[in-house]
């Protein structure tokens, strides 16, 4: 499928209008960006480097920005932004373009700043553990250049081949370590930021503790680059653990599922450091789009891959072992394997971090990412699968073409109740999507949910806020929002 | 000592003076805040009563405030606040007043609001470890109400046993368990606040993801009540450990503490949930305080206490074990003693938890409370304590009543870098603030560090901001500040 046949969103969404008030780019305006950069690759205005840059990665948003920046310094950056500012430009920042939500994609003509030129390490204490980095640093390089010096990233998630950390702070992405390591919240130390008008804020704290005022970085962290761009972070680092153990189970019913997670609590304790819940048919696509062979020997309704991480592997076996005996031969769990070695554990993961990917397979993806309640967590998938089988509009891979659903499926981080939800798709539909919102939204404010777990707003759910936040907090937020940027050319 | 001794803030600081835009108290604003709160006990303007809310508890602040008021509810607080921001009436809130550095007494006249009525625990879900609560809950209250759940508040600090959790929020304290549970920024899930023009925020999240928009939060958390008043907090509380030890050693040099600090991370790993230094003279001015004997043989120039936190005694034992054997095997440590049981873990906890007392025993204490990059660390003490035998300003307990100086000690939360420097005094006296201010945080400023790490800024370090943030930092702090109080009743 090629990104011609990707709709643009101004299109999809005739609603959505771009505001008068923004000018349009101009060639003086190219000329002058080319004048303050340093390198004439950071000027890119020629349309077929632009479509990666307007396209996101699920083939949903699709923007038609004229131009893209790649700024080299906090300095270039703020030198545009500053322009930018007076001239009424708009922008979008974007890192590593990874995102769900259509957040780092231009809807309409605005200018694309890209972070991927700032991409050095700046520093690393092997004593404290904290690393300062640009933004534009890809997240699975911060983590192997922290293996090699015994630490880790604290954060962890299936797009860390290609997403920035500075993008991961900008939406304060949650990932596969929360469970263990916290949120961004508590790890990010500082940020180097710009404000809307080029000020550039040096915030780059090394100390685990400073009192000193408002903790303004704490706006930054999933403002979602709607106050200014976040250039470079200072983030504390967990030491690499000694022992890290994966086991993957099938299950019979989600009640077992959440007898085995209150038991994994119990008995794993401190170094339980991932508790993923997968459906059986997440594993039935990712095994048609991968062609791998299922970890089990058989397919269950439910399955879940455990993670251990402590600094002594005699006793954190002890701990796997007792923790296995127990829900077999209590019959929580079905069957499951552990795996022997890191190649083993790699094998096992896969089934997890390849979800995304493998239900964009086969034309695209409905993606949802909903804050649950535990005991309604996985209610949703089975309310909402229900509904498109009635609506008629479901066959499976293989099966019959002219439906666009493939089928509703469920994935997530169960330690932090954050239920990944799916609907594949052949094609992208407007009566999938209607069936789809805002009936989910209003499912979840029910349950007194989140509509945006980790995933942030972006522009897909920017109309539907108010399921997961009261008018006095929104009121708040836009206050905030004017104070960082009165003319409103961030993100828009 | 009376509290007849403590002079007013006002006349110890002539230079700060009473914003004249603020209006008087009159007996008509008191007369309608007995109307409009629902209790009578809740308007205190009797002047013996008054004091004890003017005062802070190390008798170093005394505000001369007319009125104190304690509602009951959220709607009361906001009440109050729509009244006195209309009448320009400015406001101190005031949780379990512990703190060390003015923030919650009055300066001039300004109204207290205390939070002490609003005391009630509104829920805990022991699955999800999510507790809701007042913000005027003491913190051991809410602790012991979690101990008895089978979990712990994620904050424990000295003055448990009058501090209130809303105002640990609203300082963003640190305290004995951030090592292993993380600062507040990470472990609270939102919070209940009033606006200084009575607007209420309803944000009391359960969830641990909610990326729906600013997190609004975060901005109350250590903002000192200056944008508005916590009301209610929900925080996310951590399984209680099964297996808890505690252990105390003597050391021969700052070198080995650090040597020892290293040990303990990796021996320890994931159970360490305290390391705390005290240095040898923190130790003697406790034992006479106290009377009570040493825990070792012999004093030693540094002190360290440690506890592990695990979920099985036995791996636990055995690292704490290893770990023995090889600080005392390698003569790190010169001498320790592990707690046989829970009150002597206590006993231990106390030669940690009763400096600040003692320290403010013989009169008063002038308290720090840094973030020092852990190689310098130390030296700030010694270089402090050089300073003023210099000056000839010091002698020890039971020593010459005319020297003002008891000694210089340090001790602190050497995970977090976080140093309490401590200047025990018979007296308060300029002559001793002189030779510390500003000369410490013109020595912090040198290392890069914090002037206020875990305390919070108050009254004590209003004029000092600026060595540890940057004048565009401070012109974005402002600017929040106009944003949410534009009057700048809040605390001014």
């Amino acid at each position: 499928m090629s990104n011609k046949e990707v709709k643009f969103t101004a299109d999809s969404y005739p609603d959505v209008k771009r505001d008068p008030r923004f000018a349009q780019l101009t060639q003086a305006d190219i000329d002058h960006f080319k004048d303050i950069l340093s390198s004439p690759s950071s000027v890119i205005s020629d349309a077929s480097e632009l479509e990666g840059f307007n396209t996101d990665w699920i083939r949903k948003y699709r923007g038609q920005s004229k131009l893209v920046l790649k700024p080299k310094t906090v300095e270039e950056v703020s030198a545009i932004l500053k322009y930018c500012n007076e001239k009424y430009l708009a922008v979008v920042p974007q890192g590593g373009n990874t995102g769900l939500v259509g957040g780092s994609i231009p809807v309409f003509d605005e200018i694309v700043i890209s972070l991927a030129a700032m991409n050095s390490i700046r520093s690393f204490d092997d004593v404290s553990g904290i690393l300062i980095c640009d933004a534009g640093v890809i997240l699975e390089s911060a983590d192997s250049y922290l293996r090699e010096r015994g630490h880790i990233f604290p954060l962890d998630l299936g797009a860390k081949g290609s997403c920035h950390v500075g993008g991961n702070v900008s939406t304060n992405a949650g990932g596969l370590r929360l469970l263990r390591y916290g949120s961004l919240h508590g790890t990010v130390l500082g940020v180097e930021a710009v404000l809307p008008d080029g000020t550039i804020l040096h915030d780059l704290q090394t100390l685990r503790k400073n009192n000193t005022g408002f903790d303004l970085k704490q706006m930054f962290i999933g403002a979602e680059g709607t106050i200014g761009i976040i250039t470079g972070i200072s983030i504390l680092c967990p030491k690499k653990s000694n022992a890290v153990n994966t086991a993957y189970f099938g299950l019979n019913s989600f009640d077992k599922v959440k007898e085995m997670f209150i038991k994994a609590k119990e008995d794993l304790g401190e170094i339980l450091s991932a508790f993923e819940l997968m459906d059986g048919l997440t594993q039935d696509i990712f095994h048609k789009a991968s062609g791998r062979t299922y970890p089990l020997a058989d397919r269950y309704p439910f399955h879940v891959l455990i993670e251990t991480s402590g600094s002594n592997s005699e006793h954190d076996s002890a701990k796997l072992e007792a923790f296995l005996e127990s829900v077999m031969g209590e019959e929580i769990v079905a069957d499951g394997t552990v795996a022997q070695d890191e190649t083993q554990a790699q094998t096992l993961w896969r089934w997890r971090e390849g979800l995304p990917e493998a239900c964009a397979h086969y034309g695209g993806t409905y993606k949802y990412d909903f804050s649950i309640p535990l005991n309604d967590f996985y209610a949703l998938v089975e309310d909402c699968r229900e509904r498109f089988n009635k609506a008629g509009l479901v066959s499976p891979i293989d099966g019959d073409e002219s439906k666009p659903v493939i089928g509703v499926v469920g994935w997530g981080h169960m330690g932090d109740s954050n239920l990944h939800l799916n609907v594949p798709v052949r094609r992208y539909d407007k009566e999938v999507e209607n069936l789809l919102e805002p009936w989910l939204y209003e499912w979840i404010q029910k349950k007194n949910g989140s509509i945006s777990a980790e995933h942030g707003l972006g522009f897909a759910k920017r109309d539907y806020v108010q399921y997961s936040r009261d008018p006095t907090s929104l009121e708040i937020m836009r206050r905030v929002k004017r104070t960082f940027d009165p003319k409103g050319i961030m993100n828009p």
